[in-house]
Formats: C-alpha cells, structure tokens, sequence
C-alpha cells in the first residue's frame, strides 16, 4: 500500500489557534483589545530559532500553505507546490510559520468574529486593517514563537508587500525579504478593480449595510460577482485562451444568456465556490489594505528613501505574463532597491499564466527560489 | 459674435425614424414582423448615389455620431472629431449614413419597444440580435436610402466587425471597409469580462428577469457596475495612471470603504451616468453580438476562407496600448486578408489611451484615416 500523503509532502498539519491578550493600535487610530490568530508551523525550529520562514497571504488566502488536514482531504494547502521536504522551502531545513491574517475568515479574528463591546458580530464595525496591521501581528506572533528575527519573510501579491514592509519596519528581524509577483503600490487600474469588487458587494441587497451575518444572509451575488473580475485579473489573456478559446458546452449558439462558453461555466462556477467560503466584509478589507499601500508615500512617493531603511537582503520574482501587478511593477522596487544600496536579486520568469504563475511550479522558478532558499539555510547552519 | 459651432462641424442635426414594414428574418431564427431604424445624415448623396459612407456604431454608441442636437448642446456626436467638413470621413465630400442599430435604445427598435404580440414591452422577448442581423438591417436601410453601393462602411470596435461583415456578406455593395480597434473574434477575456457584466445585470433585483419597464423599475446597480467593468478595458493602464494615479479626495486615508481615490469617484460617475441613459437589455444584446462574431466560424475557423468573399479594399487600424482588441488581433485579420490576396492597408497607431484611442483624434491617426478617405473619395468624383 501506498504512502497516504506524496513523499514531498509536510502531511498530515494541525493548525492552531494562537490568543494575544495585549491589545494592538492599528494604523487606522483604533485598538483590538484582543486577537486571535490561526497558525500552522511546518519544520522543526532550530536551538538558536535562526531557521524560521514567516509565509504572508494574499487576498484570498489563509494559514493552510500546505499539507493536508486530513487524510481525505484531495487537495493540499495552496502553496503545497512550494513549501515541504526538498521543495523550495525545504522544511527539512526551516521551521514554516503560516497563519491567517487578522480580518481574514479563516480562524483569526475578523469582521465575523464576536464584538467584545456589543456581543454580536464585529461585521462592518471591524477596523480597516493595513498591511503593516498585518505586519505589527505577525511580530508579535515571533515573539510568541520565540523567533527574534526570520531566517527569511516570504509571500507572493499581497503576501510580498507583507514581506516587503516587514523588511523597512523591523529590519533587524529578517535576514531575508522574497517578494514574488507584487508591486510596491497599486496603480489605478488595479484599484478600479477593486472598486468594482467593492461596489459589487455593497450594492447587493444581502449584503445589509455588512450585517448579513445579524440578519442571517450572505451577499452570495456580490462575492460571486467581485471574484469574477478579481479572477479575470489573476490569469492572462493567453492563458485563459488555451484553457477555454471560445469552446461552446453546446454544439450551436442558443441565442440567450446562459452560460454558452466553457470560461463562462468556469468563471461563474469559481465565483459561486468562491462566495460559498468566503466572507464578504474580509474582502472588503484585503482589497482596501492592497489600495492603500505605499510605503513610498511617508517619504515624499520616493521608494528610494523608503527602502533604504531595510536591511536584510531581497529576493524579487515577477512572471512575464502577470499584468495584474506586470514585471515593470517589481522592476519599479528592484530599481529602488538599488538606488538605495540594498542587496537584491531579481528575476522575471517567463511564464504564460498570468498573475497566479505564483503558484504554479515550472522549472525556472522552483530552481531560482530553490537556489536562493538553500543559500538563505546555509546562514543558519552555520551559524547554529 | 462668434459662430454657434465650430466651423468644422456639421452643425445642428436631425435625426430621422425610419419605418421598415417588410418582416426581417435573424440569425437566430426568429422574425421581427416590422421596426424602426433612429438615423441621421451628413452632407449630400450625389447625383449616383456613389458617395454614402456608413457608420456603424460600437456596444454603448448610437446615431448621433456628429453635430448638435440643439443650440444647446454642450457635447457634439460621438464621432465628431472624425466626422465634418475636412475631418478624416469629410461631409463635403461624402453623404454619412449613421444609425441606432437594431435592439438599441436610442429610438431605433429594441427590448424597450413595443412588442407587438403583446401590447407590452418587449424586454426578455426581444430576440437575440447578431452583427449580422445588424449588417442586413443596414442593408435594408441602403435600399431605401437608394444606395446601391457604399463607398464605405467604417467603424470601431463592435463597430469594425460591422465592417468586416458588410464585406463578406455583401462583397458587391460597399467599396471600401474601415475597421478600426477590432478584433475578427472575442477571446476567452473578452467573453468573460462580458460575463461579468451580464452576471451583474440579471443578479440586480431590480432587473426583474428582464421585465423591469413593467415593473416600473430600473437594475440601475446593475448597470453602472457592468459599465464600470467595461470602462477599466476601454482605457489603458497607463492613461488611467496619468489620468488619476493614486490621488486622494482627502488630504490622508480615511480607512474605510467609501470613495477615496479620484478613480473610484470618476469610476461611480461614469457608471452612474451611464445606467441612467442605457437599456439593460439592450446592453445584455450588444455583449452577446460581441461574444458571438467569428466570421471563421462557418469555414472551419479558417479566416482566410472566410474573407476570401470580400472583394472590397480594406483600411485596419490598431492602437498600441489597446489592451480590449490589441493590435496583435487587428494582425490577425489583416494576415487573413493578406493571405485571401486581398487589398489592404494596415497601421498600429502609437497612442496611450488603450480601446478609447479610437475615438480621440491625434495627427497620426487623423492623417491616415484623411488620406486613406481622400483617395476614396477620388473615385466617386472621377466616376461621377
């Protein structure tokens, strides 16, 4: 008989769930007196903790980066193609922290957890959350962990700009910053998109000013219709011409306006899953931290200036077909990275699928990230 | 005191509704049994009826593609830079033939009619409309005009595949087809932005399944978010970012979902306008027509079979930051015209306004469409 899980894979994972007490200002002026966040380590951390990996999430994402929760489970934790034995984040070498960021819906505490003050749903009354929120939690989470600095900070999209504000507001705290498929600010196509997400949201009527969850409804329509376009920005014209071109379910045009096309049926089919495990106010809220971050802008919109107050090292990765957030975007950091006398490597990897080229392993760039992992290990090893 | 309008404008208009008594059999098999075109002309038909240019409009066009309305008129048609007295389709020389195609909702017969089965609106029962039906309704409308033969038929977008059908079906009865920022065929992204902005029109409560002008209500959410999905493609990233970056209302973020950004608030105008002057099912139709245009189709998806029927010149124009119709997908065609060994003149137009560059006069785009209509217009004053 057979191995339940591959040979590569973490296994069977557990998360938990992680409780601060303390309460923690936010960027927007207000406290949570408390929080929880979920969390799964793969790996082992080493005697003088110097081996840990601190994966960030991107919009839709959660804590479960890998392995399976059960032994049915038929897919694993959504970057499984990067993180494990041998992989390019080889938990044979790191100790892999993931969790679910704060406001996201997947254990940590968001819009639809209980508000301490009113008993009921936090729901529209939860703070916007930015990414150094983010960031700001996930220190505490090291400490928690007894991790003093990462051996690296690593995340694709919106998991990137964690890690590259992680690497300017702790700098001590990370040894290295791998960026992969983001963009040190959003420009205004992209926040017109999420505009559109936003007001798909808010305008169905189950959406109920955000209290769905008091009024025991779900804007299904809304969610549904906000990953669509989000969807359409994730892969690339060309890909999504191979995967459907202009295939009809029928033989003939029908005349009407059912689903006619293949990536008609796909996108509506991805929409609905989507709206079925997804909170609405959580959406909100992740579109709303990429909006909004721009580490350039405390410093005169000047990236250089910015960045010259990190320190560890950057890995930078873009795809050639991403033109959600292009490779001009990642050039736009590596370039002031340099202006700032930071040490960067930067690679765009030719690849047909778009923006989730991020989590689909092709040869280029498993070998690039493989390559700059194992020297990143080679630090503690030494070092330990 | 100086002159109304401008000196290049065809100055005020009229537009005409034109009875079409005879039942029109469509593609998808059912008839309408009579309807009614929304037209307008400028400048004069000449004495041989050789001098009639027709244009055709694209999803949210209508016939007033020049020249006011009223004294009042702060706008002039939507044409109007290319359409006048020396402009590039010159009304000095040439007789222009504009319309509101069929299923519109600027007067020209569509859902918002009455159907006559029924007393009532048409709304969901009007038929599904393809740019064909469109092609042999114009030709009708050539017939009763006493246009034997166009010396053009020249449009954009949606508008170019009217063009490009007039060509095939009916090769004898135009001399030249102009297609501008147009695609011989949708692509997967195409189609799905397309679905999306279905999606968000039929899931708005207020669209009643179709039926809204009965029920006295408008899916006016609906509307504006899938005109707001379709305004992100009509523009270029580039000319977005030049146009609004990421420039605030406020001085400093607000943290939360309200507009904050000028291209949410330019976004919810555009929108908001727009769903207060367009017919939904309307808008429904004219995204279907796109999906549905592939003139390969019938010859095995062989586009030279296809325009091998053509025996008309053929003038195409791209734009190179056109992300909607690229200009790779105007190549496509003009490489199936080339190889149909038919006449054809091609220009990829340096502009930075993405799909609308079709619509905004710039000397390089001016001066190859005036010379390309010149030399047209020299064989109807030879000839007459």
């Amino acid at each position: 008989m057979s191995e339940p899980f591959p040979a590569d894979s973490v296994g069977l994972v557990e998360p938990r769930l992680l409780h601060f007490a303390e309460p923690l200002t936010l960027e927007c002026g207000r406290q949570l007196p408390h929080y929880d966040l979920m969390v799964e380590t793969y790996g082992t951390l080493n005697a003088d903790a110097s081996n840990g990996v601190l994966i960030c999430h991107a919009l839709s994402g959660n804590h479960h980066a890998a392995g399976y929760h059960s032994p049915n489970d038929r897919k694993p934790g959504w970057w499984d193609s990067c993180i494990g034995p041998g992989k390019p984040i080889d938990t044979d070498q790191f100790y892999v922290v993931s969790l679910n960021n704060l406001g996201g819906c997947h254990g940590s505490t968001g819009p639809a957890s209980q508000n301490p003050e009113t008993g009921r749903p936090y729901g529209p009354d939860f703070p916007v959350i930015t990414v150094r929120d983010w960031v700001n939690s996930q220190a505490r989470l090291a400490d928690h962990l007894g991790i003093q600095q990462w051996a690296a900070v690593v995340g694709g999209s919106l998991g990137g700009m964690q890690a590259l504000d992680w690497s300017t507001t702790y700098p001590d705290r990370l040894r290295h910053a791998v960026v992969i498929a983001a963009t040190p600010k959003l420009t205004a196509q992209n926040i017109a998109f999420n505009e559109v997400a936003r007001q798909a949201i808010t305008s169905d009527p189950d959406f109920c000013a955000g209290r769905y969850l008091e009024e025991k409804t779900m804007p299904r329509q809304g969610l549904m219709l906000a990953r669509m376009v989000g969807h359409i920005t994730y892969l690339s014209d060309a890909s999504m011409g191979e995967k459907f071109g202009r295939e009809l379910r029928e033989q003939a045009y029908q005349f009407g306006f059912d689903v006619e096309f293949q990536v008609e049926s796909y996108l509506r089919y991805q929409g609905e899953r989507f709206s079925e495990n997804f909170d609405a106010n959580t959406y909100l809220l992740m579109t709303r931290a990429l909006d909004y971050f721009d580490p350039a802008r405390p410093h005169g919109n000047d990236l250089s200036a910015a960045m010259a107050q990190a320190s560890c090292r950057f890995l930078v990765l873009s795809f050639s077909s991403d033109w959600r957030f292009a490779p001009a975007r990642s050039e736009e950091l590596v370039n002031a990275l340099i202006d700032a006398r930071r040490n960067v490597s930067y690679s765009q990897i030719e690849a047909p699928w778009g923006h989730d080229a991020f989590l689909i392993p092709t040869p280029r760039y498993t070998n690039l990230f493989t390559a700059y992992m194992q020297r990143v290990a080679k630090e503690h090893t030494h070092a330990g």
